[in-house]
C-alpha cells in the first residue's frame, strides 16, 4: 500500500463515495486503509455516509482534502472537472489522484492541465451502482468484482499502480484502458442505455392518463428496460454532456439497429 | 370452477404453458384443477414440461384437445393463429378457449371468425416471463401476482368468467380491457422494451471486436436494459409482427423523446 498510503480522502458522500470508504474501511478486505475522511458540500450527505461507515471523520473545509496521501473525487463529471479547476493545483507532490466519473477523456484531459506533474493523477470509473440515490446505494460490497477502469492522464506508473492499489482495495478489478477507448465503449454499454431506459419509460407514461393501469401491463422486463432510469439526473446529465460525441455516435448506430 | 372445468388442455409446453400447467395443478392455490393435459408438436418439449409436474399426461394428437372443458393455447401469437385456422372449428360448443399471446387484436379477430359461436373464447396475456427458454423457465408461481389481460371476443360473460377463473386459479389478477387497448398498451410497456433491448445489445456487441473487453465495461445497467433481449426470437418476432401498427407509432414517440 505504497502509493495509496495511510489516509484517503473522498470528495463526495454519494452512493460512490460511500460505496469506496466502506469497502477501503473493510477489513475483511485485508487491507484495510487505516484512516477514511469524507467531504462534501452537503454537510447532511457527509453526515449519513460517515453514519453508513463510509469514513473515520469528516471534514470541514474542501481544501483539507489535501493531507490525505490519496484523494478520490467521486462527483458527476461535471462536478468533478469544476473541483479540478478549483483544487487541482493545490494538491502536493506524491498525492495520488483518482476519480470516478463515467466518462474520462473531459476528466483525464482536465487532470493533465491542472494537476501539477508530480500529483499522481489518474483516470478511474467503477463500473457499478444501483438505482438507489445516496449513501443508502453504496454497499461496501457494490464494488466487488466489477471493472474498475483506469484511464492514464500521462506517463506516470505510480499513478496507474495506486488506481490498481484502489481498486484491489475495493476487491474491484483494475482494468487500464485510454480514455479515448473507454469512452468510445461506455458510451454504448451505459451510457446509451441510460438515454433508451429513460425515453422508454416517458413513453409508457404518457400512453394513457391512467397510470395504474400502465402499470398493470407493465411486467418484469419493462421494469428491468427501464430501471436505469431512475438514476440520479446530475449524473446522466454530465456524463451525456462530457461524452457527447460518443453517445451520438451510439444513438445512430442504435438508430440503424433498429431500423 | 363451474366453467374452467376438470379438465384443462394446454396447447403449447413452452415457458408459458409449464407456468400454468404447474400453477393450475399447484393443490396450494386452494382449486387444483383435476386433470391437466399436455399437447406440443414437439414431443420432447412436452415431456420435459411433464416432468416439471405441467400436466397429468401429453396428447398424442393435437385434436385430442377437443375432449378437454377449457383449452389454453400457449404459443408465440403466430402460431396462435395457425392453430386457430387448423383446429378453431373443431371446439366443442360450451369450451372454454384462452390464449396467452401477447398481441390481442390479431387473436381476437381469429377467434370471432373461426371459432364457433357457442364457444367461450376469449383473448389472455399473462403479463409474466423469464428470459430462461423452454419449460425450465415456467416456474409454477411465474403467473402469482402478475397481471393477467383478458380481452374480449363478443359479448359472453360466460367467457370472461372463465378467463377470470383461469387467472385466479393461477394466481393472477385478471384485467379485462378492449383487445385495441391492450395492444395500444402493451406496445409500450413490453413490445417496445423487447426491441430497445435488442438493438441496445447489438450496439454493444459490435463496438469493439475484443468481447472480453466490451463485456468487462458492462455493468449491472447493462445487463438489466438489455435483459429481454435473450428472449425466445420466434416470439418477440411474432408480436411485433401481429402488432406492428402500434409498435410503430410507439416507436416514433420513443424516437421523440430521444430527440
Amino acid at each position: 500500500m505504497t502509493i495509496l498510503g495511510d489516509r484517503v480522502a473522498i470528495v463526495g458522500a454519494g452512493q460512490m463515495g460511500t460505496a469506496l470508504g466502506r469497502a477501503l474501511r473493510d477489513p475483511g478486505s485485508g487491507r484495510p486503509v487505516p484512516e477514511v475522511v469524507l467531504y462534501d458540500l452537503d454537510p447532511g450527505a457527509a453526515a449519513a455516509s460517515l453514519a453508513l461507515g463510509a469514513g473515520d471523520r469528516v471534514l470541514d473545509h474542501a481544501a483539507l482534502v489535501q493531507e490525505a496521501q490519496t484523494v478520490i473525487v467521486a462527483l458527476p463529471v461535471a462536478a468533478i472537472l469544476l473541483w479540478l479547476e478549483q483544487f487541482g493545483g493545490q494538491l502536493r507532490p506524491g498525492t495520488l489522484l483518482l476519480d470516478t466519473g463515467s466518462a474520462k477523456v473531459a476528466v483525464v484531459e482536465a487532470m493533465a492541465r491542472l494537476v501539477p506533474a508530480r500529483v499522481h493523477a489518474v483516470g478511474g470509473h467503477p463500473i457499478a451502482g444501483t438505482e438507489v440515490p445516496g449513501a443508502a446505494g453504496g454497499a461496501g460490497s457494490l464494488l466487488t468484482d466489477a471493472t474498475f477502469a483506469l484511464t492514464p492522464v500521462r506517463p506516470d506508473p505510480a499513478a496507474l499502480e495506486g488506481g490498481l492499489e484502489v481498486a484491489a482495495a475495493c476487491r474491484a478489478r483494475g482494468l487500464v484502458l485510454s480514455a479515448q477507448e473507454h469512452d468510445r465503449l461506455v458510451a454504448r454499454t451505459s451510457h446509451l442505455p441510460h438515454l433508451l431506459a429513460s425515453a422508454a419509460a416517458a413513453v409508457a407514461a404518457r400512453a394513457d392518463q391512467d397510470l395504474d393501469l400502465v402499470r398493470a401491463l407493465a411486467g418484469p422486463g419493462f421494469a428491468s428496460t427501464t430501471r436505469l432510469s431512475a438514476s440520479d439526473p446530475a449524473m446522466v446529465a454530465a456524463f451525456a454532456s462530457s461524452n457527447r460525441r460518443q453517445l451520438e455516435q451510439a444513438l445512430e448506430e442504435f438508430r440503424d439497429e433498429l431500423a
